[in-house]
């Protein structure tokens, strides 16, 4: 009889995706190896394999993980005890120092959207990721559709509401974007280098506050009122 | 004596880059090797080596080429024939199947960004990519500062203009950005998803619309000036 496994299945992938996290931060998304990782879990590759298939496949087993992260952290904030307009505008007023997963979340993100990744990706991998990243995507239409219902948001109809729930993403995810390709790339010349948590003053956020603002809210997103959901972060632990 | 190349140091990096981009496509951001590319090139691996150090540097080699393709592109949309909210909106109105230099430009473009990517590229290449990338920084202030100047857009000062800036790059990389990931992971569950080239309804066009039509300008953006962007490019075979 051998002996009784040490872990579970579900303890043993948990212990393979924290090494993966591990060699990636030491090496680069590029540059890992699936031995170092099964090294660095106390596993077997023959073991390894069974929770992941490939390179490949571990970067959407870790993206997985980082969806739900996300779920779960913009999920809290768009519950928090603040207007509509405020708690989409706190999406950009979280300290990434507090609330990110991995120090490689933005370059995972893109590398996972690569078909050259996602075909190389178990099915079970790529529908647990998808599903992750679909409730995210219905989590803010609910938002959305809950800040028009209440009657917080005037539309005109259900296009309009759709052009501010992606615009709103799309500058989110744009700022995060540029402020990484700067900051990494940056020369000495470079000026206006963003500090985080951003500031209300900072360009993302005015940004922001002027695409909302061309929406009919029935309060619309004043300085005072980002002021508030910056307290508001603090208190949460996010800012 | 040994026969006289048969290719100048200049036209053999051509060469190197070419068979990389094809054996990129072939593959993947992180599936070539460098042996396949000099294959492919029809050179020794030493040969190569002269031109490129690793398979880092060879990346940020290809993320210069792509950043002097842009700067080239852009600078003709900059300089067209149409008022300044024009111009910046045509930006978002290319056709991408017209207008980009690889397939995978945009994850390119992130894996660059990458701090384990840059530790391992050359002093060289670096030097040349952030050159690039500051020659398109400067070709955008230029173009926004000459919009205030000329009287066409009414700033209140310098941050003022700085965050429009910023915003309009934001928000045209955030829409590059989601669109990616939309269209690769999508489920058939996903709604709205984008046909290229945007048409005026379509809600990155919208937005941006909208974010700028916040600031002053001579000719806010309408409708009918939208449209007269779009057979501008056209007739330049952008779209």
């Amino acid at each position: 009889m051998s002996p009784a496994p040490r872990y579970s299945p579900e303890e043993e992938q948990e212990l393979v995706l924290d090494a993966a996290v591990g060699c990636i931060e030491e090496s680069s998304l590029l540059g890992f190896t699936i031995g170092a990782i099964a090294k660095r879990a106390g596993l077997s590759v023959g073991s390894l394999y069974k929770h992941v298939q490939s390179k490949e496949d571990l970067l959407v087993a870790l993206a997985t993980r980082q969806a739900r992260h996300t779920r779960q952290l913009y999920g809290e904030i768009l519950d928090a005890d603040l207007s509509a307009p405020q708690r989409i505008i706190s999406l950009s007023l979280l300290d990434p120092a507090k609330t990110r997963l991995f120090s490689f979340d933005e370059h995972l993100n893109t590398l996972v959207s690569s078909e050259a990744i996602l075909q190389r990706a178990s099915q079970g991998w790529l529908a647990q990721m998808r599903s992750a990243a679909e409730s995210i995507d219905l989590m803010f239409r609910d938002f959305f559709q809950g800040a028009a219902d209440s009657g917080e948001l005037d539309v005109a109809n259900e296009d309009e509401l759709h052009t501010l729930s992606m615009g709103c993403w799309s500058m989110c995810a744009g700022f995060q974007h540029i402020a990484l390709m700067r900051n990494v790339r940056g020369s000495e010349r470079q000026e206006h280098l963003l500090n985080y948590p951003l500031q209300a003053s900072d360009y993302p956020i005015v940004c922001t506050q002027r695409l909302l603002n061309t929406y009919r809210w029935r309060e619309p997103l004043s300085a005072e009122a980002i002021e508030a959901a910056c307290e508001q972060l603090i208190a949460m632990g996010y800012r």
